[in-house]
């Protein structure tokens, strides 16, 4: 039967027909009634993390990563120093497009299966004084790592640096108060837990630092200043809007707004990562990292130790059984991932591990549990 | 009543509803369902411009400013030196884009009102050597111009230069032959002429060339030859892609083929065209340029000289009777301008010209004559 796939992967993820139903009309890009979308759009998201008072909210096309690529170019000066706290393969890609751009950039190494550390970070900023800004990846989706956010800005603001949180994979999910947590730019995007499709990100950005960010862009489609003021001025994007994906977005927020915001939205991937974890437990298999560091929006299981598992077989037997699965990211260690987050809940997700019960069945394997 | 209006706009347009449906359902990005609509689109495209054999399609997240940014940074070394042909305001944005990415640049001036010269480019590179690349936007949809593609083509093969060009409001609908026009890359986007949603743009680059854009880009996110690596190898986005955008507008390319492809496109948005300058002059309305070299994809007209003409005022009384205009964008002159494309034909321009005419009637303005 041709019916829709449930994914449980960490974005694009299932969303909502009412979500979904929100793109069967076309908006003029200049049109009064889509920048009346746009800025109650940007209100809301504002409003997601207490950041009326302090923030302003930049809206911008392509994908996360996009984003977080202008947030760099946006606040860092072009003779400033990026320090990259390293936990994963989004950090690195971080560490990546900063260096790219030609600022400079440092990388501070971390087990990948354990959150940064604030006090190596202290360390790393009182031996180096020509560090002028931190880069953080809230939630490191390469294993599932929770990182610590407010200890990481507590470091930064006491020793006067910029903080720059990839927060991708973690926003509208996972509590984020701009009124405890000084950050000068936090970036998400439309296809994580807000529950839209993809296509544009948003970013955070300290009212206290945005007048210094004019002209630091070596980007033009990337300089979320420039962005930031044509939107003022106009209530228009820039350039072109993704119509679709922005309505989509402003649609599906109204929707978490109606769950009961973030609190309500954590409760239930809770529910959903307590299901999945306690399934795939009885199925025999196990989580790499330990729960006390593990956010409840991804969740990397060992590879079973059955010589006759193999990913991609794997991944489709439990995909002809509806459900999509998403590869490890891991280098060293033989994995694969499994979200907790999108328009599902504990049903869903108890059908998912019968599934991936079948899956088993269909390859052979006895049991989940891994070699090691 | 909440109709659907029909946007008269440049992109984004009116899709059909067939395009829009292809929309309600989420798409895994690693899934091979993802990856055969990803590698059929590229096909499509290829085949538009008959680039099969000489050059390779790619596609890239955000707007199609994001996608010019990306072709500049992708196929100009970084000591490059690049020429604008400059007769509009969207090729002073493309001047702008290279100069802030530290691209050398230098700007050909010409009238607004008239296509750049094949003659005056090929003077300007017989006293310049140090110009590696050039720059020209086909169809100049700031007044509407279209531009003299294979003429300067021609000088930039002769000359050995590099050529990239900005199609994007004349693919599909203008012919572009890349077996008869030499181009390092051609830039077009998912929301115009092929009447998907926007969301996405795609670069053609040619195969001759590639393997030297590797390591060019000083942008991770929009650097085209990674993109492009990855993509052979695995037939994903690197990132994140707008999935629904993207089945959206590999739906929209199939209505495209059944509608006869880019001759059936032009012959309609011809008609469309026509049916609109007639319309308009018999209320008055003189278009700013000279026939000869206006495309049919967007019309620049005069506004009315009458003083009660505002075009807030205008724009809003049309759009009571159902009709999305857009502002004019020369400097020096007052204008509007009128879309010819999208999922509209004749029947709709016409009520379109009805719509202005009954504008007209509410602000109390007898002609659309101008002053001039």
């Amino acid at each position: 039967m041709d019916r829709d796939r449930i994914l449980l992967t960490p974005g694009p993820l299932t969303t909502t027909l009412r979500t979904k139903l929100a793109m069967l009309r076309d908006w003029g890009s200049w049109d009064a009634d889509f920048n009346a979308v746009t800025a109650r759009l940007r209100r809301s998201l504002l409003a997601v993390v207490h950041g009326e008072d302090t923030h302003a909210v930049v809206p911008l096309q392509g994908s996360g990563t996009f984003s977080v690529e202008a947030a760099v170019a946006t606040v860092v000066p072009r003779d400033g120093h990026v320090l990259v706290l390293d936990n994963g393969a989004y950090c690195k890609r971080a560490a990546k497009l900063t260096q790219m751009m030609g600022r400079r950039c440092t990388v501070l190494p971390f087990d990948e299966a354990a959150p940064v550390s604030p006090a190596a970070l202290d360390d790393k900023l009182a031996t180096d004084g020509s560090i002028t800004h931190v880069v953080l990846i809230h939630c490191e989706t390469g294993a599932g790592v929770l990182n610590p956010l407010q200890a990481v800005a507590q470091v930064c603001e006491k020793r006067g640096k910029g903080l720059i949180v990839d927060a991708m994979s973690s926003f509208g999910a996972l509590p984020i108060d701009a009124r405890a947590v000084r950050f000068d730019a936090l970036v998400a995007a439309s296809g994580k837990c807000l529950e839209g499709v993809p296509g544009m990100g948003f970013v955070f950005l300290r009212k206290a630092i945005l007048d210094g960010c004019a002209g630091q862009s070596q980007s033009l489609a990337m300089d979320l200043h420039d962005q930031y003021v044509y939107m003022e001025k106009t209530g228009q994007w820039r350039f072109t809007p993704p119509t679709h994906v922005v309505v989509a977005l402003a649609e599906a927020v109204v929707q978490f707004e109606e769950e009961g915001g973030q609190p309500a939205r954590l409760a239930r991937y809770t529910r959903n990562y307590q299901t999945l974890v306690d399934g795939m437990a009885r199925l025999g298999f196990i989580p790499f990292l330990d729960p006390s560091v593990q956010a409840p929006i991804i969740v990397t299981f060992h590879a079973p130790g059955d010589p006759r598992y193999e990913f991609k077989a794997f991944y489709a037997a439990a995909r002809q059984h509806g459900f999509i699965l998403y590869p490890g990211k891991l280098t060293e260690i033989d994995t694969f991932r499994v979200g907790c987050i999108g328009a599902i809940g504990p049903g869903e997700i108890e059908q998912a591990v019968h599934a991936v019960e079948l899956a088993l069945q269909d390859l052979g394997i006895a049991s989940g549990e891994p070699a090691i």
